[in-house]
Parts: structure tokens; sequence; C-alpha cells
């Protein structure tokens, strides 16, 4: 099975460009997409949605997360195998999230589209590479190990992605800090408000909540505290914790 | 095969997740979206959608429908069988065009993700049990019977839905009301043009069409009926039949 | 394996219900979106992404590209064998790009849904005869060879697509201009800067690429060309030749 992660948006032909590709290569292969929609240029929004969604796949998945604005430089391609599951993709830190992992970099042309584009390696390099690691072919015939893959820097306490209901997913957890223990001061809102569903938070009042992703995200029942709060990825909040 | 309609969007990774965790329980299972972009907490149209959809499935097929805005409150999960096809989902109104149908409440939770969230039952309870009765555990298992779901109440003559075309679905059929008996009026525009096709509709007008959905439809060749009326779902019009 | 290609959007029950209709008879087929986001009505764009998407995918795929403003009307609804894949629509120019083709007028309703709809061809007559034809049912069964399809006329020197990142695809190639052999000018925006990648564009300057499409594209590093320049697809541009 392999998974899609891209920026490329589903308004081109690019997505169904890569599937064409892989299942010409490998026929029977389960293409399932996670999103094309992460903003584009976005890595860290792309590694948080790629940190959410690997591990409700079986082990042996390949997932492929692509997105590359420096396409066609000399950021190097990547296949990371990683608690049972492999990941493609570029060299600029939207793995940052996975753990302990055996690292390579995809050197090896003889396993990609030939003449590979200098715009489109999704196509060329990422998802030949892909499909034929469904096939059976062994990670190490890809390329070399490396040690010092790019790494993000995620800022203590901020916002590491707006959903599609406004809801506003932080870098705090529970296991950190206990509901009810702290307060969060975004611009000019101080948040207070602690529920346990979206349900129960007061009607047209900001809340905390301990969200599906594992960490607390700032909410409204039935509106977007996106817009309320204007932050976005990367804000940073004031975290106060109660004596 | 399971269907997927959601209010999730694709811009998160919802949507994949759900899809790992069904191919994680079943993986031969043949997942297919009929659309993730309900408007979200709108239960009335994934309700119209849900029943525009499922009757083009083959028999067996299990559909996943999922607008919960209640998510963690005490709104039950359900489980429905209705003429030959199942149907999983909360238990506010998304369901009520289904017919004659034996519903149950998913109230055993050994076929969920263990620690559900208050926040994704989608991924924590709806998408397991979808995955457990493709593998062919039987409906009973899941939870008891119940006889009072939730339903909606349609006002008469009134805007279903939009399409992605700006066309305005309305609830009135042909086999009601033959084409050119009546004439509909909608806030200040009477639309009296009744027309077979789009193409047939005279440029710049707004035609009452026999829709694909089994609805008629007001259209406007190649522009949006919805943009120059200004109607929008729940929308009540004013009916004239011709004496 | 069966490929879909329309303007009919994801928030609707369109896509999921072809889905329906082609699974109900050809259950084993494996379905891939290559997009649903054409601009409405835009038979252009249609052709173009079709033409840079078919191509990758195995011989025997079967293309259906629905692009239809005219549907209902009398325009004819088509099956094209070229260079072994097979593409299924309406005759409206959208696959102008397809080379030595054998066309056949779909003119055998046995095929068809009962009943077809006058406003949704998708579902009643195109996607029943590509499931028909997944199931090996010989093309010369679905209608009569023609020779007379619509075609398009696209101008010498102009914008066929704007892609997801404000990319301007045009009709110029590197096989009939070497790279840095000429300017464009566009609006009031002399773009003379080639590169060949989008990395190595300066900084927020408008350059000429060789794209993966096979055609020069006009693009910003990390912006939207086509917010920048106001141009859109069909926007002629001007062509001076480096003497």
């Amino acid at each position: 099975m392999i998974t899609l992660l891209t920026d490329f948006g589903l308004t081109d032909h690019f997505v169904g460009v890569m599937k064409g590709v892989i299942t010409s290569i490998a026929p029977d292969t389960q293409i399932i997409d996670i999103t094309h929609d992460v903003p584009p240029f976005s890595i860290a929004q792309g590694a948080f949605l790629l940190d959410q969604a690997w591990r409700y796949f079986p082990k042996g998945t390949i997932h492929l997360a692509i997105v590359d604005p420096g396409v066609g430089s000399t950021r190097r391609p990547l296949l990371i195998r990683s608690r049972g599951h492999y990941f493609i993709g570029p060299d600029n830190g939207i793995f940052t999230h996975l753990e302990s992992a055996k690292i390579r970099h995809l050197d090896q042309p003889k396993y990609w589209l030939p003449d590979p584009s200098n715009t489109f390696h999704g196509r060329d390099i990422f998802s030949p590479v892909a499909a034929h690691l469904a096939n059976g072919v062994k990670p190490a015939s890809f390329g070399s190990l490396i040690t010092d893959p790019v790494l993000l820097t995620i800022p203590p306490c901020s916002i590491l992605h707006i959903d599609r209901f406004g809801n506003l997913i932080t870098n705090l957890s529970p296991s950190q800090f206990p509901p009810q223990s702290f307060t969060l001061t975004a611009n000019k809102h101080r948040i207070k408000n602690h529920a346990a569903t979206y349900a129960l938070c007061p009607e047209g009042e900001l809340c905390i909540i301990p969200g599906s992703s594992g960490y607390y995200e700032i909410s409204i029942a039935s509106d977007s505290a996106a817009r309320r709060t204007g932050l976005i990825p990367g804000s940073v909040l004031k975290l106060d914790v109660s004596s």
C-alpha cells in the first residue's frame, strides 16, 4: 500500500499522473490519498499532517510525502524506514517527526523515470521509487545511508496547524499539562475555558479541548477559532500554568 | 465496498486516517469517496447527497456518512440496514431519507479503537465498525435495535442543495408536477421558463429543468443560478400551479 | 483501469455516483481520479490536462473525460482508441490533442443506464459504457465509426493552463525554441530570465522554465506568476526570438 501527501492540490494533473506512474510499474498497489492540500510550500504543516496519519496504516505501508519548494536544487531525495513504515520525499524537514529512522539518499537513477525533469520529482523520482519498493526491490538498492537529514525547529507553545473547521492545533499535550491546569493567551484573547468536547464548549467562547491529534486544540463550537483569533500556523502562544 | 461521505474536507489528515483505520482492519476493502466537502455541520445537505448517491452502488455496500457537530455529546452512533445497503454515522438526521430501515445503536466498544477520542468518532468508532462489518461481523454484534432515530423536517417547496455549477436543486419532482404546469418565485425572481436541458435554456434566463437528481433544478446556461438569485439551501420558494 | 477527469468538482455526489455505476457493472475495476476541478465548462483546459495525464497510465487504460456544457443537446458521445488507450466523453474538442485516433459515436443505448437524463450523461451514458468496455465488450458494439470530431483551435504562443502554484503553462516547447533564445511579453511584463528550475529563478522575478509538461512555464519562485501578471488560460503572449 502507498499513501500520498503533497501540496500539489487536486486541480491539476499532478496527482493523477503520479498514480499513473505507480500503477504502470506496480499494477496491484493500493493507493490512498492522505491529503494534497497542504498549503503550498508549507513544509511544517506537511510534517504535522504526515505525523498524524502514518501511524493509522498497516506496517509496511509506503508513505510518499512531497512538499518540495527546492525541487530541482541540490536538496536530496530520501527513503526512510521508521517503525516498520517507509517514507519517501525531499530532505527539507518534512520527516522531522519520525523517530530513530534509517535514512537513505536516493542516488540510484536506474529506479527513476528516464530523463527526470527539474520541476516534478513526484512523477519522475519519488513515484517510481515507491512503486519499485512496493514490488519488492530492497531499500539498499535505492541509495546509500545518510545520518544528517534536515530537521525543522518547532517553537515551544505554538500553533502547528489549522484544520478545516478552524480549530487551532497546538503542540501542547495533555500528558505534559493536565486539563484545567493552564491558560493560553493568543493575540489579545485569554483562553481559560477547558472543555472535553466541542459540544461542551459554551456557545461563542474559545475553549481548550484535548483534540484527536494528541494535542490541545483551541476551538469554538460550530465556528472558526482561526478566524476569531487571527492566529496562523507558527504563531506563538503565551502559556500560564496555574500555581 | 465502503463509501465515505463527510464534512471533513480534504485539506486535513482526517479522511486519510479513516482509510488507514479501515485498511488496517479490512485490508482488501475497496473504499470510494462520495464527497468530503459537505458544508461544515450541514446535516441536511449531507442527507441529500447521501440519498442521491447510495442507490448507485451494489447491494451490500457500507456507507459511512459523518456530518457530526454533536461529536462527543450524548448523540448516538448508528448502524442502519435499508434496502440491502448498510449505513453508519451519527444519529442527527443525516439518515432522514432512508426507507423502512433496521436501526442499531452502536453500543459495543469492542469494535471501536481503544480509548476513543471525544472529537473524532469517524476514526475511533465509525471506521472500525465499518471495517469489521466488511469483514463479516454480524450487524447484531455491534449494538441493540432502536426505533426512534432523529429525523429532519424539510420545508415543502424549498432548496435542498446547490451544486458545483450553481444549480439550485428543489424538492419538487416531475412526478408531482408535470413540466410547464407551474412557476416558482424566488426572492424577486419569477421563474416561468421550463426547459428539458441546460443547453435549451435561453441564454441568461433562469429555467426550471428536470434534473438528474429526480428533482427540478433552477438553472442558467453556463452560469450560476445560486449567485443570480441569492438563494441558499433551506430557502423557501413560492409555488404557483397553472389553472 | 479507468481514469476520471471532469469539471464536476468534489463538493457534490456526481463523482461518487459515477464510481458507484462503474463498480456496479465492473466490480473489480480500479478507478483513478486525474482531476475533477477543471474550471467549469473549460473544454480547453480539460483537453490540456487529459493530454498531460493519459500517457503515464498503462496501455489499455480507459480514460473518461467529461467537461460537457452541451449535455443533453445534439453533441455526440464518443469512444476513441488512440495509441493503445481508450477515451470516452463528449464530442466538443476535449480530445483535440489525441493522435490518429479511431473514433466511434456512442449510439447504442443498450450499454447505457435505462432512461438517461438530459443533464448527467457522466452517470447515465459515459460511466456504464466505460464499465462494459472494462468488462471486455468490443469497441465496435458501442457505436459506429465517425471521422469528423470537433477540434479546438489553440492560438499560437498562448497560455494553456494555470497550475495550482500559479505557474503559467504556455504552448511553446524547448524542442521549438531552445532555452535563452527568446523573450516573452505578457501584459506589461517583459520576461527575459530563463532558469532551469524554480529554485534557480531570482527571488521575486518572473522566469521562463522548461516545465514538466513538456512546455515552457512562466513562474516566480514560491509565488504565483498568474497573480503577478493577470494572465489567464487563452491569453496570447508576444514572442521575440533573439537574433
